[in-house]
């Protein structure tokens, strides 16, 4: 039998992504024995009751020990903390990556940590649902997904390589950028897109002259969509805007610039500017479905939902 | 065999509801004769080759001629003079409805040119798929969803209740409200939506530090469920935000505000605020699902989409 791409993988944080990177690690066959750990004890007892690990460590420095791939998949904002913790127990040659959303954080809070004779990877998959913990993950979350890699400009390109092997094999297509053109690059279409589904189920929760329930009923015409996103675990996404701060800032003052602008236009009634923008942004959904980044199926191909016992 | 609920239905405008009524009525046997006309022959001349009109008239006269009930389906900004040309065909008894997204606009710029012997009572059903045009419809689309009958104070309870029977008979759950709610409501939960989501497109298209390709390529971390409510139909969409302004810009004003809280919170590092904001908003999603207003499947139950080619 041919030699596993990784040896001996360690997950510290068994939530939505590191549970579906177990899945899919196993399903390719890439790693010898697969160690996961998690800070709660809740998560622990539900790993082993899965059986999807190998091995289930007690701390993320009892994962790393003898481990040639420890991949961190906790909330960003703790990742420095458990990259100290980590740091000391990497053995020579061993590879530290995470799955973090931000990167330029990341890599300010983790390398420090990182000692000379291990390489740091860092990466992000751009998968994921709305669902949380270690029954969210499942093998396919990553098929035909991308994957970015943001490694420093002293990387060991055979460690960057180990590591976009492993994505590849977990059915990820892979990217390469600088930390900070990815936190550019997902402050627009990942946190604004987040932080305004937030703002706009927040609002309409607070409203005083529209009900909650009416809300609730009529949400088919636009808001349920909103409400997925709305869904997304919020530790995670505190951290996220926390910890991509400026250029989260940055994109929302262009978002609300052009928001104004539209507003402007309604006040005014120019149906002219905008007739311009909406037929404009149907072609880009157009590319996105071209390139296979979504189904070209009516309203996502979702079932009509119906009311319970009908 | 019964007599049907409609004797002539007549659909003025054949796009995405009209089409779907007209499905939806011939799967239930809800009208004896169905007359369909659009204003643009391309148009008709599609109806006749889906073949499921019984009669295609040239005019929206020419259909309201004669019909029990004429539903008009056409974008908002041109029902009033739709209205005008049809008011003096309608038959003693007969009865006008609409399926507009804004109420109040509609019952100012048709009411009037309903002659005292027929019945006005508008609809809104909320339905609906980013798709257009005659072949977009189909007969589940009104399945388990709500209708809203806004009839004025002085509507005949008859002409009311033969509405409700036939949007019952097409699978629709019915709600009747004033047309003033309709609107506030639809400002939040559909409105609003609909333009923020147009508006975040619009402002990833016009970046000059992240290009429309990288925009493309990662959409699948939140982006693209925008681009597919900001695929919907430009002239539909622009009719609505000029004719629910008022409604519109004060929900816009509570969303910015909201959203300047969220902004400055962000700004000055307050994680607090963000959690409670992120973990109030699931419960809202959580009640939708349990109402059967969207599926609970992650990702809506989408498949993953992959590369063409792959």
């Amino acid at each position: 039998m041919a030699e596993p791409l990784i040896g001996r993988l360690a997950i510290v944080g068994v939530g939505l992504i590191g549970s579906a990177i177990i899945h899919a690690a196993r399903r390719g066959r890439l790693a010898g024995t697969i160690v996961a750990s998690d800070a709660s004890p809740e998560v622990r007892a539900r790993v082993a009751e899965i059986g999807f690990a190998d091995v289930i460590a007690e701390t993320a420095a009892e994962a790393a020990n003898g481990a040639d791939l420890v991949i961190v998949c906790t909330p960003i904002g703790v990742c420095g903390a458990v990259a100290a913790e980590i740091g000391p127990h990497l053995k020579p040659g061993a590879i530290l990556s995470d799955v973090g959303s931000v990167k330029g954080a990341v890599v300010r809070d983790m390398s420090p940590h990182v000692p000379a004779h291990a390489q740091f990877v860092p990466a992000h998959p751009i998968a994921g649902t709305e669902n949380s913990g270690p029954d969210a993950g499942f093998a396919e979350l990553f098929d035909g997904r991308w994957t970015i890699l943001a490694p420093g400009p002293d990387a060991d390109p055979a460690a960057v390589a180990a590591v976009r092997a492993l994505w590849e094999g977990m059915g990820a297509k892979v990217d390469t950028m600088t930390a900070e053109h990815h936190d550019l690059v997902f402050a627009i279409v990942s946190h604004v897109p987040h932080l305004i589904a937030y703002n706009i189920v927040g609002t309409a929760a607070d409203l005083e002259d529209v009900t909650q329930s009416e809300v609730i009923k009529y949400s088919a015409s636009g808001f349920r969509d909103f409400t997925r996103i709305a869904a997304s675990d919020p530790t995670m996404w505190r951290d996220v805007f926390l910890n991509n701060r400026d250029a989260v800032l940055q994109m929302l003052a262009r978002f609300v610039e052009d928001l104004t602008a539209l507003q402007r236009a309604i006040r005014w009634g120019e149906g002219d500017k905008l007739f311009e923008l909406f037929t404009r942004t149907r072609a880009i959904r157009r590319d996105i479905i071209e390139q296979g980044q979504d189904t070209a199926a009516p309203d996502f191909g979702r079932r009509s939902a119906s009311a319970p016992g009908e």
